[in-house]
Formats: C-alpha cells, sequence, structure tokens
C-alpha cells in the first residue's frame, strides 16, 4: 500500500525503518505531472531496489525569474494513481515551505564549465537550483541509487559530477530518452503545444536523428551538422531556436571537429513551451 | 582496536557494517595537531555514541593563497596515539588527492550575511571550503552526531545554517572552548608563539572577560566595549587587530546596542599566528 509524505520527518521515519531491515532505497525526483518517462525510470528503479520513493516538487529555485513555475502543469491526484499502479511505496511531496524556510540562504554550485552551456547558458542560476534541491532530496532520502532521464542530458551529467565532487554515497542511474511512436521526446510541457505546434515540435526529435546518420556516414564537420538542424528548424512556424550545439559526450566541453562520441542537444521555442531533446552519437 | 583509514571506500565499508548492526555514529572533524579542545570533542562524542570517527585533514580549500597551509602544524603519530587512548573507533585522515580529484569544481556557499563578517570578510572563500569539505565528511561518515567546538563561533552558526538548509540528517553538537590555566584558548596555531608573544596573547581572553564583566553590570553600549578590549590590545607588543565585535549571538547579525544575547568575537595576530577567541554574554 504506497504511503504519501509531505513532511520530511515523516519519510525520515519510514524510511530508517525500511534502513533498519536492511531494504535498498532509490529515489526517483520528479516536478510531477509524470508521463511515460518518468515511469520507465519508476519501472527501472521498481526493478533493482527493494524501496522506491517517487518525489513530486515543484522547484522554485530552479526557475527563472520570467519562466513557467506559475504555470508549470501539476496533477498530484492523477500522479499517485499512476505511481500506486508501478508499485510506487513512497511518494514524497512537500510544501515550498516545508523545504524552504524563510532565511533559506545555502547553495550547492560548480565553477566547472560544465554549466555554462546549453541550458546553463540561457537559464541562469537553474543547475545551482537543480544541485541544491537533489542536494537536500538525497539528505532527506539517502538513496542507494537515483533516477534521471536522460532528456535533461546536462542535469544528468551536472548530478553525476556532483555526486562525484561532494561524496554523496549514491549511484546515478540515467535511463533513456522516451519518445511518442512519431518521435516527440515526452516532456510535461508538451501538454503547453497547440495542434499544429505538436507538429512543428517534430522537426527537433527528426533533425537530431538526421544529424546522427550524417555523421555515422561519415560527416565530421561541426558547423555543418549544427547549421543542417538550423536550416530544417527554421523552416517550420512556431519555432525559435534557444541553442543548438555540438558537444563532448562526457565533459560537455566545446569540440574543433567530430572524433570523439558526440552529444548532439538543442533547446528550442515552439510556440510556448521551451522544448530539449539531444542525442548521443558514437564515433 | 582503533583503526586508521585513508581510503573513502575503506572507512564507508567498516561504517556500513557498524550501522547495519544498529551502532550510532558521530564525527569529529579536525585538521589535526590535536589539543585539549579537539579532545573534550572526542570525549563528548564518546559518551553520547556507539562509534566514534575522527577525521584528520588539513583542508586546503579553507585556506586562502597567503594562509599557513603549508606551515599549519601536523603530527599524524600523536594524534593517532591520543585518539586510541580516548577511545577513538576510527581515524579517518585521507590525502588530499582523495578528496580532491584534479577536476573537482562542486562547492557549497551561503547567500546569507552570516559570512560577510568576522573571519568571513578577512578569509575570503574559508567558509565555502568549510562548507564544502563539511559537506563531504558528512557524505563519507555519515554521523548521527557531529561535534564542533565553539572557538570557531561563526564556523559552528554556518554548519548548522548549512545543515538547516540543505536537510542533513545529522545533530551538530558545538562544545565550550577548552583555555589554558591562564585563559588562553587552545588553538593548534599557538604552536608558533614565541615565550613573549604567548604573554601577550593572554590579552585576547582577558579583555573578552572584562568585557563580558562590564556588560553584565549594565554596559549597553557596544562601541565602549569594543574600544575597551581595541585599548587593551594595542598596549601589547605584537598584536595587530583583524576584528573585534559584538554581534547578536545567534544570527551574528549587527545590533544598536546591546539589549540582547551577543558574541563577542574578536581576531587579532599575535606575532605571526592569527588568533581567534569569543564569549557568548546572554543579557
Amino acid at each position: 500500500m504506497m504511503q504519501s509524505f509531505a513532511k520530511i520527518s515523516d519519510l525520515r521515519k519510514v524510511l530508517k525503518n525500511e534502513r533498519m531491515n536492511g531494504k535498498s532505497i532509490s529515489l526517483v525526483p520528479t516536478m510531477g505531472f509524470l508521463h511515460e518517462g518518468h515511469m520507465s525510470l519508476i519501472k527501472e528503479a521498481r526493478k533493482k531496489n527493494d524501496i522506491v520513493v517517487v518525489s513530486i516538487f515543484v522547484n522554485p529555485t530552479q526557475f527563472g525569474p520570467n519562466e513557467d513555475l506559475e504555470t508549470y502543469p501539476r496533477d498530484l491526484e492523477k500522479d499517485s494513481i499512476l505511481c500506486e499502479k508501478e508499485g510506487v511505496d513512497y511518494i514524497f511531496n512537500p510544501t515550498v515551505n516545508e523545504m524552504y524556510l524563510d532565511d533559506y540562504a545555502t547553495f550547492v554550485d560548480t565553477t566547472s564549465n560544465i554549466t555554462n552551456r546549453l541550458c546553463g547558458a540561457s537559464r541562469d542560476g537553474h543547475f545551482r537550483g537543480v544541485m541544491s534541491v537533489v542536494t537536500k532530496l538525497f539528505n532527506i532520502v539517502n538513496p542507494d541509487r537515483a533516477y534521471f532521464g536522460r532528456k535533461d542530458y546536462q542535469q544528468v551529467a551536472v548530478i553525476k559530477k556532483m555526486v562525484n565532487d561532494l561524496s554523496f554515497n549514491v549511484e546515478i542511474v540515467d535511463c533513456e530518452i522516451v519518445r511518442e511512436e512519431d518521435g516527440l521526446a515526452l516532456s510535461s510541457r508538451n501538454t503547453y503545444l497547440t495542434k499544429e505546434q505538436r507538429i512543428d515540435a517534430l522537426v527537433l526529435s527528426r533533425s537530431l536523428k538526421e544529424a546522427k546518420e550524417e555523421i555515422l556516414k561519415g560527416e565530421r564537420n561541426k558547423e555543418k551538422i549544427v547549421n543542417g538542424i538550423l536550416d530544417k528548424i527554421s523552416k517550420v512556424t512556431y519555432s525559435i531556436v534557444d541553442y543548438v550545439e555540438v558537444l563532448d559526450a562526457k565533459t560537455l566541453e566545446d569540440i574543433e571537429e567530430i572524433n570523439r562520441d558526440v552529444v548532439i542537444a538543442l533547446a528550442v521555442n515552439i510556440g510556448k513551451p521551451r522544448l530539449i531533446d539531444n542525442i548521443i552519437v558514437e564515433v
């Protein structure tokens, strides 16, 4: 029987008991409005761990002042049903006040280049907010394993770096992007798309897939790959590009030419929502 | 039989076993060169916990470029004997490389005023280094309780704030300053003092004690208290004042007059070493 907790102390109490009984504990951190992408993380956690905790918290400190914190979609009732169906043991859905007292003022941040580009460049303070809230969730749940989706490719890299640098005793498991049948990467923000924009949005996954094929056929010129994608995106009505980049898949550092494994990552506004997607190419 | 570990993974292994057996675990973080101040923390930890871990690590990230990292006194052999005598279970003495890989780049920091003044003002980045290394030690040891000395009054306040803000599941126990019979607060840096400077250094504890008496007799004027201390310190040969401040004992914020519990804190170079001391006055 799944249980939900809004209080840190209540969740800690049950998890202490589980741990005393030798149970392995996993955490799937989410902002709720769960879709098949989240469910794939939950299923993976369910397979490998005795206990699955899903946190549902729309974390204000990772949103910029002009971003969609207020309107970010929420549906706790539906989320609970989905979690129960997948055999989740505990939902943790704290209020903002439970997580952040008025005088909250401590942050985890990095001086590494890893947050300078991609979403870090256009979303000032975003990864500081992510690192800090994930630190809190790790400290609250103390999981053996934590599950993250590769759609947020840079987030996974940042979290792995943080775990190494700060000696967190948790294994980070990253899971593949889940897509609709037509290729669109699942996102809670897809709910903002109109019917027409939903069709336009397909250009993202399609151009990534085609770029991968070009590289696998031998293309090594980074600019050509980026420009090819930009061309395709510019042809749909509702697109405004934030970035399209080809980077070292491991360090997220700039490359001169495509002579190692790379990630092609993009962020594009399609109408209202800013959508992200990426693809790894092993050369 | 006490054991010493230099590897994070080795320490984790034994502590995992202790925890599986239901043992409570305590951590006393130190930079070594142990004196009676440290020993009082260890004794306190010994009384209340099944397992006592003492970390001995001169943490480079909390030293400024012109500070005494290289010359900071070290004596691991003597430290080990002292720890064994007090019934310490495990010493953790990692190398710098074990704690910080070459690409280390993640930090814990605060935007609170708590680090703007006192040692935070004169030691740029000091508390960022402290918060980050304590985070690492907490993540490595996962202690139920951690012990800190009140001589580093601001450090205790910063750590308590960090624990609250980042939801660390650890109780911070702060212990009283241990002094020589003549009043000098114990410090590993006292070893730098010449015989004459050792006598000069007594002005610190003496002027704090006299200031406390004046406040308890009814003095409420902050400037008078500070100037009284500065006068006394200026009369000894080897003193160069970094700061003398009277602050809210809890928040470390500025006060207009002495109308609540305060801490009087000072940092003064006496010859080579920069010494700190403080006293709490409950009004």
